[in-house]
């Protein structure tokens, strides 16, 4: 539904209703080795990071959980297959939210007892249905699959449990946005957004854009998960993108390029990459463009706080479409990151 | 509109109706040289692009045209900004389309003489509207574009040329999407969509999925580009991957992977990796799913043509979510391999 979604509190994160939504990532260490683990998850908190899941798929993991909360600065969210004792174990060692699959864990009393014990601990617990454990497709299987979201829905409001967020993913763009769709109209729990097994970092932002993006749109998720087979740094960066790309979130830099073409007189790519290294930890939301030639330059990044735009042996540095610098041979990269600096200087940015 | 657009022919491909949503791309090369810029179209047309569009700045890249035309197997447009001799002299070297920007070639005259010439012989004309060229935004940009795409194909019909593809293309994905959405329902020539100045590639690809994502889902659009700076190989792989995504075109190897996490007992992205290069050019449909634990496996991704679901020091191959065969030891990959070649064998791919 359009309306607006419940709040959910996630640790020091709101879920739902006005909050903005939230990027979210899982880590790919072995959760038994804290360290690495922890590593991993404050090199996700510096990419921005809002919410971590580390799978714990036994209880030598959950132990680990312990040492994770003590050293992490964002939620931890546990993510439980098959055994619901690791569940109990897990919220017991301090996490912030469980998630559960219903339908590899379908015992209800197991299910109540975990409920019981996360409202205790405020404890807020992920329904996250997928095609994991279907042994055999249903006829209809969008619907299957928000009936078997549904169901463990209700199983936890009869224990009076409502910290609740709802998810349905599948590798199939087309069928969880549909699942998704008519998730929302039965439920206003926050829904969790993602495309899952979506491949390497190409074929996942495709997919992952289209699918998260086209629910976006229709105002549907309130916190998303982009799921990469490589670095879950991207998976973050990808996050903040889509939501940025959709006027979701305004958050640190946006970069507008040109393609390259036949007209292009300067090094393109090399600017964007070296003005992204540079100032991808800016907090405030500065764009800057860089534009090969003149055809697309100023006119069509008319919005950009800075940009550059080149011509032969030459460029022109712009400010919100304004030419405010003519600049003579080669070192046009030194005149743009001089005019970025000078942007941020004058807009109070650390 | 929903309802079918005209189909328009440019060189051997058929652009509109009910035929398959294309795929184009633009070269990166100097197109006065004429050797850099065949050998990135060959690249290209291996990638399995429909369409190639060379930007014409001067006399001498017009020339060039007759080269490339002699050399490249796909239909070639000639991208004219600002002087209408260009496209004159585009269409008699040999060009299959033109794209003409209506902001900065006004004059009526010139227009309607490059129509009259692309009438007699048989080339398309892409009416490409984006914010290049306006000094002063107007208040309300999507109406500006679209007025001014609609203006110049009125002055097209004025000549009875007909042959028109058009578009509407700006950085910003929500104006994207509002000004292609209404320009839809002006008019039924086949519209060609994208974002531009997307920027590199992980940015390009999550805004352009969800602009022309957004827009396909809604039954817009009839050919696609996504601006990459960068290799334009990533954008016509990017393309096909949409397109397959919302199950819009059905070619070569579709990739399923788990994002990984503390689960994961293989390497999921190795294996990824090597089935990505060595099937890369595989022409019939065929889903592979690489699954790093057994959670998501066959379950997740019964659909697969072939599968592999790790376990501790072993794992499983699936087909359609059939176990086939259970792999002990190191050389996973090896067998996961072996699978796909006799998929492929039983089901004749060269």
């Amino acid at each position: 539904m359009t309306s607006k979604s419940k709040v959910v509190r996630v640790g020091n994160v709101l879920i739902g209703g006005e909050n903005a939504i939230s990027v979210q990532s899982m880590t790919k260490t072995d959760t038994r080795d804290s360290s690495s683990t922890i590593d991993e998850i404050l090199r996700l908190e510096d990419a921005g990071c809002e919410i971590i899941r580390v799978a714990v798929p036994d209880m030598e993991a959950s132990e680990s959980l312990k040492n994770i909360k003590k050293a992490v600065h964002i939620p931890v969210v546990a993510d439980i297959h098959f055994d619901p004792r690791l569940a109990i174990e897990s919220i017991k060692n301090g996490v912030d939210k469980i998630r559960l699959n219903p339908s590899n864990i379908k015992d209800k009393e197991w299910i109540k007892a975990i409920a019981s014990l996360g409202k205790e601990r405020h404890v807020a617990i992920r329904v996250g249905a997928n095609l994991g454990s279907f042994n055999n497709r249903p006829d209809n299987i969008e619907q299957a699959l928000v009936d078997s979201a549904i169901d463990e829905v209700r199983l936890l409001e009869e224990v009076d449990f409502e910290d609740i967020v709802v998810s349905i993913k599948t590798s199939d763009v087309l069928m969880t946005v549909l699942a998704n769709e008519h998730l929302s109209k039965l439920t206003n729990y926050p829904i969790h957004l993602g495309i899952t097994e979506a491949g390497p970092l190409e074929d996942s932002l495709i997919k992952s854009s289209v699918g998260i993006g086209k629910l976006l749109l229709e105002g549907i998720g309130d916190t998303i998960r982009f799921s990469i087979t490589g670095d879950p740094v991207f998976e973050v960066r990808a996050g903040f993108t889509l939501l940025k790309s959709l006027g979701l979130r305004r958050k640190g830099l946006e970069v507008i390029s040109c393609p390259v073409c036949g007209r292009t007189e300067i090094d393109v790519l090399g600017m964007v990459n070296r003005v992204k290294e540079t100032f991808q930890n800016v907090k405030r939301p500065m764009k800057v463009a860089v534009m090969g030639c003149v055809v697309n330059g100023p006119g069509e990044a008319a919005d950009a706080d800075v940009g550059i735009a080149g011509g032969k042996n030459s460029g022109v540095i712009f400010r919100k479409g304004k030419i405010v610098r003519v600049v003579h041979g080669q070192n046009l990269l030194g005149a743009l990151m001089e005019e970025i600096n000078n942007f941020l200087e004058k807009n109070n940015d650390n």
